[in-house]
C-alpha cells in the first residue's frame, strides 16, 4: 500500500490538473507529487526544484529555459484552480460511496497505462471491489451511441464470446455498443471481471442519465473507472481523453458500429499510438451505421472482425484454443483436385454409367491415366463404379 | 486482319486444347498455330520442330528431354480429342449467329491478356459487335449466384457508378450479382460498351437456361466472350479457367456478395495473382452471404469498398474527377482546436453567458490566453458574445 501522503497529494492533482496535460506528468515525476501540489499551493520552486526538472535536459539550454517557462505557466494554469482542491474530502467521499483512489505507487496500478508515457493517469477514482485484471485479459468494446439491432446483436456476440474466453469487456459506460457490451458482459457467467466501464467525469455523478441503473450494477459486478475526482462534469475534452484510457487498458480495441464521424474512431486512433490491436467489424455499405467501421479498415491497419472466432485470434497467447484453421463452409474434396483429376470428374455423369474409353474421348487422357485417375477419386468417395461403368459419387452432387 | 489460315488453325485448336492448357501456349508459339494442329492430325514432328521447341532450353540437357516427353504426351492428349476437331465448321456457325473468333494475330486482341502468359486463351470466340476495351475501362463485378436484396442493392449501385465513369462492367453471365450487373449496366445510358459476359462454355449454347433473355441482350448491345468453340459445356473445370479471363480483362475485380467459399473467391485469387486491383463489399456479419468478401479483405490484399466512390480511387488515373476528400459526415471545426482551445469551449455554456473571469476559474488558463482564444473561436463562430458574456456559437449545440 502506498505512503497516505502521496495518495493524498495525487487526488489534489487530479483536481486542478485536466487528463493528458504532459507538464502535470513532468512535473510529477521531477517533483513528487508532494512537492508539486505545495508549488500550486503557493510555495515557490527554489533552485534545486529546477535543477531536479531539468537535469536530463541540463545540458540544452535552450530546451530547458522552454521547459522552465511552460512548467511555470502551467503552474499557473493549476494554481488557478486552486479552488478545486480538496483531496481529503474527494478520498472520504469516494471512500462512503464504496470506491477507491488507485495510484501509479500502488501494487495493482495497470501498468499497461504507462504506455500512455506523459499522458499516463496522475491516479484512478474507482468504483466496485474489482482490481483492473492485467491488459492482456481485456477487450475493449466501442461503438455508436445510436445503436441498430445489427450493432446490439454484433457486440452481443463479441461480449458473449469474450467472456467465454475469461476476457473482462472494457467500454465508456455510454448508450448503444457500449451498454449492450456492459450488458451482456454482466449477465454471461465467467470467471474473471465481467466489465469495466471507464467514465468521463467524477463517479459521484452517473452519467448519462439513462445509464444510472447500469452503472450502479457495474459498480456492483465489476468495476467503474475514472481519472475526473467526484464533482467533475465530462465535458468533450475529458470525453476525448478518457478513451485514451479505454485505448490503454484493453490489448485490443474493436469498433463494432460507428458512423463516419464517431468518437469510437478516436479510440481506435489512441490504440493504433499505443500499438495495441484494433478490430472493426463490417455492416452493410447501404447505410452509414458502419461507415466509420469501414472508414477504419481501410485508412488504418484494423483487423476486419467479423467472427467472435476472431477474438481468438487477437489473444492467441492467452487461450487454450487455437483458432479454428477452417470454420466455416464444406470443405469439398474436389477443391484438392489436379487439373486432370478434374477433367476426368467432371466427364463422369451424375446419373446413368461412362465407360474408361468414353472418358478418354472426352478428356484426351490417356486409358492408364485415367484408370488411374479413376482409382484415386474411388478411394475419396468422389466416384462410384458397377459394372455398367463409373459415374460421380452420390454425396458430390451439388 | 489476320491471315485466315492461323484463325482456322487457333479455331481448331480450341476445339480440342482445354483451356489453361500451358503445353498448348507452348507449342502453339514455338511451331506456330498452322504446324501445332497439323502435328495434332497427325503429322510427326520433324527434327526441326523439336529444335524450335526446346531452342531457349537446349542448353539444359535435362530440362529439354523434359518439355519434349511432356509435349509429346500432351499432343497424343490433343489427339485423342480429334473427333471434336472441325474449325470450319465452327467458324461458319459463329458468323451464322453474327459472332466472331479474334486471335492474338488481331489489332483489336486484348493485351492485357498477355498478362496470363502460358495460360494466354488461343483465341476467343465472341457474340456481339462491340470490341473488347481496354483493361483500364473495365472493371469486374462478380459474387454469389444466390443474391440477397443487400448484395442485389449494392451491386446496382456499383454497376452503376462504373457505368456513369463510362466504364464497361464485366461478369460471368450467372445467376444473382453476375446477372445485377449486366442488367445494371444494360439499363445505365453512358458511352462506351455496357458490359460483357465472359462464359465457360461455348456460345451457341446460352447457360444457364433462366438468363438466355439476359444473355442475348447482351450479345445485341454488349458482348459475349468465350474460350470455349461452339458445341462445347460448361464443366466445372472450364468454369474455373473461365475466372481467369474474367480477372485479365479488368483493370479492377470487385466482389459484391459471396459466401466463405464462393467461385467469386477464385476469380479475386487469379485478380491477385495478376497484380491486377481486387476490391470486396462488406456486409452483415450474421448471416454468412458476404463472408467470402470478409475473407478476401482479412486474409488478401482486398480493398474494402463501400462507397460507389471507391471507384474513383481503382480508376483514378483515368477519369476527371478526383475522389472526394471527406465525402461524408459533418465536418466541426472543433475537431480543429488544441487543447486549451477545447477546454475555452467546453467551458461555455449553451444558454446564459460567462465571463472571461469565470472561464478563467474553470480552466486554469490565464487572462490574455482566454481573451485570445474567445477572439479565434469568434472567428469561427464558434463562440458567440454579447454585453452580458460569452457562450458557445448556436450552430455548434450537439
Amino acid at each position: 500500500m502506498a505512503d497516505h501522503a502521496i495518495r493524498t497529494a495525487r487526488a489534489g492533482l487530479t483536481q486542478v490538473i485536466e487528463p493528458a496535460d504532459a507538464y502535470g506528468v513532468i512535473a510529477s515525476k521531477a517533483w513528487g507529487p508532494i512537492r508539486l501540489l505545495e508549488i500550486i499551493q503557493g510555495q515557490t520552486p527554489t533552485q534545486q526544484d529546477w535543477i531536479a526538472l531539468v537535469g536530463a535536459y541540463a545540458n540544452d539550454g535552450d530546451f530547458t529555459k522552454k521547459l522552465r517557462n511552460t512548467i511555470g505557466e502551467a503552474i499557473q494554469r493549476w494554481r488557478r484552480r486552486s479552488t478545486y482542491l480538496n483531496p481529503n474530502q474527494a478520498l472520504d467521499y469516494i471512500a462512503s460511496l464504496g470506491g477507491h483512489f488507485i495510484i501509479p505507487e500502488d501494487d495493482d496500478w495497470p501498468c499497461a497505462l504507462a504506455d500512455l508515457a506523459s499522458t499516463e493517469p496522475i491516479g484512478l477514482w474507482t468504483l466496485g471491489s474489482a482490481a483492473i485484471p492485467p491488459v492482456e485479459r481485456v477487450v475493449g468494446l466501442v461503438g455508436s451511441r445510436e445503436v441498430t439491432s445489427y450493432g446490439d446483436a454484433a457486440t452481443t456476440m463479441l461480449a458473449t464470446k469474450a467472456r467465454s474466453m475469461g476476457l473482462t469487456v472494457l467500454s465508456g459506460g455510454a448508450y448503444g455498443i457500449d451498454a449492450r457490451a456492459h450488458r451482456t458482459a454482466l449477465g454471461a457467467s465467467a470467471p474473471g471481471v465481467a466489465t469495466i466501464a471507464v467514465l468521463a467525469g467524477g463517479l459521484d455523478r452517473f452519467y448519462p442519465a439513462g445509464n444510472v441503473e447500469l452503472l450502479h450494477q457495474i459498480a456492483a459486478d465489476g468495476l467503474l473507472v475514472s481519472e475526473m475526482p467526484p464533482g467533475m462534469r465530462p465535458n468533450r475534452y475529458r470525453f476525448l481523453n478518457r478513451n485514451r484510457l479505454i485505448a490503454a487498458l484493453a490489448n485490443a480495441t474493436i469498433v463494432v458500429e460507428a458512423r463516419y464521424r464517431s468518437g469510437a474512431l478516436n479510440t481506435a486512433h489512441h490504440a493504433h499510438d499505443l500499438g495495441r490491436s484494433v478490430g472493426a467489424v463490417p455492416g452493410p455499405i447501404n447505410v452509414p451505421t458502419s461507415a466509420g467501421c469501414h472508414r477504419l479498415i481501410k485508412e488504418t491497419p484494423t483487423m476486419l472482425i467479423d467472427d467472435p472466432a476472431d477474438l481468438e485470434s487477437m489473444f492467441d497467447t492467452f487461450t487454450d484454443a487455437p483458432a479454428a484453421q477452417q470454420p466455416r463452409g464444406d470443405e469439398r474434396a474436389y477443391d484438392t483436385l489436379t487439373t486432370e483429376e478434374m477433367l476426368v470428374f467432371d466427364a463422369l455423369p451424375v446419373r446413368g454409367r461412362t465407360t474408361v474409353e468414353h472418358l478418354c474421348g472426352i478428356t484426351g487422357l490417356s486409358v492408364p491415366r485415367i484408370t488411374g485417375i479413376l482409382a484415386k477419386l474411388s478411394r475419396d468417395e468422389l466416384v462410384a463404379r458397377n459394372e455398367q461403368g463409373w459415374r460421380k459419387g452420390r454425396d458430390t452432387i451439388r
